[in-house]
């Protein structure tokens, strides 16, 4: 596909504008829009005004920080381009927590820019796909004074937290986010800048596990060796989780699990991938996971449950002497087609009370949950992407799979019906939800050219 | 034995001085001395001069704040009493943290007296014993002018955090502590009021345990299914320290355990004890523990490991889906005669590293240890302190064991190979080292009065 006359145009803009788009990209990753802690509630809010804020100035209409009930979604639309196809645009504005805080180098919310990369919370996850976006549409307007397709933004602020007001405000709002194609941009690439997209997303369920013994902390002296201790019965109850197979050992987890084909199977085997690579980029001398499946196998296509977090008792320095009163633990399940959270929770609920040892009382909340994805290759507007992709980054796309979850892609497709294109652009060691996270300058850049382009030819394209 | 002349001045001294002695108490509570956390040194150091104040005005003599290398002893003499026996003196003016402050009913260093007791942390364990000695000798000197037997007091500030310079001090000062009996103060009775003498105590052996994963914190969807996970590593660690009898599966672990004889397990059961009444002083529905042996059995006379605390990964509201870098826990172990803790530290450490999964790093790191201790009821030294507490209280003592340890109980045996008097007077729902611990008002002024007594008994004894 050579380029139109409008894409060599753009490109000689976005060129020259780049110093700017920078210093906008810089200026939205210094607010730190976490959104699971109530304390950033402000700045959640702040974000969303800067993201509004620069829709506007892009030439976007309909403007709006709708309110969810929770942090606000960025509402924006362009629908002046006739019988073209209207694309609906998903990128969120919060970012994860950033503790630990002592291993980041810089403070997160300071952006750098070194070596190519640009250090900060959210500088992957996701601020570049929703700057990206706008910078997209700006230099359509700037250069042309309109858009080839129809447009409607949905940035999201709860995203990192379970989007947990999103579904029933894409519900409410059904009627005015009418499009033909969702693309959901929050994924990224399989190696350095070799361009990829991603076609399968793992669903969560986000739980916490909470076990009660004593009515308040006991000297373990005076009473150790008489009463079950809350924090070893929780560990019993994790332990009890997995198998020595390293299955899940809980009734029912696996009955929705849709297998791997054959050919899916090849395909993931063809793409290069090495475990020792991989190790020696955890820091671990050892793979772990469940029997019988590859690596990215069991990234992409296996359920998992991890514990994200345990807390219980005395965790200062030194010592002290208790039986604690309580124990907890943060728990999650990464799922894939066809399971779905809330039956999966009731299936690790109903095994963890049944498992859980007299003497504790034990109880478990459902946090959130999102269903997984899977989209086919085959789609004209996956092919169409692949095309742009191509053109920017030189290499024919890589199809993968992402081992994370954006439980809005699956609303988009099970809400409003949508199919969904899950269109992103980060590399994959940009440490998201981790210390030091970073955004590939090149990919930024790469990323918003392909959007520009993909414009384009999807109003060539047959996408209505 | 009816009350001498001396007793008689004595005893109304002290009902005359009652306000005074109580202002007294309550202003050593007031100070923080929380010894296992650093930023509480200086308030270790102001209880010390507290104290040797106290010890001084009360006419003890070459009062001393002693430099151990960590939080001071203080050592005070008075040895004008010819060659009545030399009694050493033992008490800690340090306290347990008081996490978690929220269930605290009012400050626990702000100390209010209700209903008959004193709150406030450390009312109990153990600056009531402290005071209490200090008064006692004062009540001797302001009355009668002398002591009828020779004193030593050591007065330490490192007992909540393991008595870690304690050992050596002792060794270094061996030639000035020579004394014929060590009265160690630092237990309580078993049933309300009715007296008791305790005369077996466990030892301890505190360490934690460290596991190490990726690098850093990783995301959970983009990782998860291919690593070991630590916090789950560490669930499958504490899991397997037990089986499924309660016993503990270290290999080695009751090897030195000196069984429980017909005689003293006889003993035990006649002691008023019911699991009933214990299950609902804690909160609980069951009771747990190594099979094959009583509640109190379990408590005095069989060693335990429990876990004290635990931590990683997030922790925060809310959710965060990584795989935790790290895991932590705090483990104990009580101990019996003749278990010897760094014996026990090198068996578990042994049992974890040869089950640690592969994938991730596991340290353990020992953080103190004592010795526990079996005294006999026939010394006469016990035999006069329970003519003591039979007159005062107006019972039978109980002769009872401690879960608890006292680590240093062991080492005036083993390192200056003093003849052990556990002599103590706290109640047992005194919520030592939990919040809202207190003191029963009549258990302290009944210990002062037992102790004004035992003096003048054991310089009537055979005690040299």
């Amino acid at each position: 596909m050579p380029a139109t006359e409008a894409i060599n145009v753009l490109d000689a803009y976005l060129d020259r504008t780049r110093d700017q788009r920078l210093t906008d990209y810089v200026e939205v990753l210094r607010i730190p829009s976490i959104s699971t802690l109530p304390e950033h509630s402000n700045d959640c809010r702040r974000a969303a005004e800067f993201v509004a804020g620069r829709a506007r100035a892009a030439g976007l209409e309909h403007v709006e920080i709708a309110d969810t009930g929770g942090h606000p979604v960025v509402y924006a639309d362009w629908l002046h381009a006739g019988d073209a196809p209207t694309i609906l645009v998903y990128g969120h504005y919060d970012v994860q927590p950033v503790d630990p805080l002592g291993l980041w180098v810089k403070p997160p919310f300071d952006p750098r820019v070194e070596h190519g990369r640009i250090y900060a919370r959210g500088a992957a996850d996701d601020k570049s796909h929703v700057m990206m976006h706008i910078q997209a549409a700006e230099a359509w307007m700037a250069t042309r004074g309109s858009l080839p397709i129809n447009l409607r933004y949905v940035f999201e602020g709860e995203e990192e937290s379970g989007s947990a007001h999103l579904d029933a405000w894409l519900e409410a709002n059904r009627a005015k986010l009418s499009a033909n194609l969702a693309v959901v941009s929050d994924t990224g690439f399989f190696n350095g800048n070799l361009p990829a997209i991603t076609v399968g997303l793992r669903g969560i369920m986000f739980a916490q596990i909470d076990v009660a013994g004593p009515d308040i902390d006991v000297h373990s002296g005076t009473f150790g060796g008489t009463l079950r201790n809350p924090a070893t019965a929780l560990a019993h109850v994790i332990a009890g989780l997995h198998d020595a197979e390293g299955r899940i050992a809980v009734a029912g987890f696996y009955d929705d699990v849709r297998p791997l084909t054959r050919l899916e199977r090849a395909e993931m085997a063809r793409l290069p991938f090495s475990d020792a690579e991989y190790m020696a980029g955890l820091g671990v001398d050892a793979l772990w996971g469940e029997g019988g499946y590859t690596t990215l196998e069991r990234r992409w296509a296996r359920p998992t449950l991890d514990v994200n977090g345990i807390w219980s008792g005395f965790t200062g320095v030194g010592a002290k002497t208790i039986i604690p009163a309580q124990a907890h633990a943060k728990i999650s399940c990464r799922l894939v087609p066809d399971q779905e959270p809330g039956r999966i929770f009731r299936a690790i609920r109903d095994h963890v009370l049944r498992v859980a040892p007299p003497g504790v009382r034990v109880d478990l909340t459902l946090i959130h949950g999102g269903r997984p994805l899977l989209t086919s290759i085959d789609h004209p507007a996956v092919r169409v992407a692949a095309t742009c992709l191509r053109e920017v980054f030189g290499d024919e796309p890589l199809y993968i799979r992402e081992g994370g979850s954006i439980p809005v892609a699956a609303s988009f497709d099970s809400v409003l019906g949508l199919p969904v294109v899950l269109l992103g652009f980060t590399p994959p060691d940009d440490n998201e939800h981790a210390p030091n996270e970073s955004m590939r300058l090149d990919n930024y850049e790469g990323g918003l050219r392909t959007v520009v382009r993909y414009w384009e030819a999807l109003a060539a394209s047959l996408v209505r």
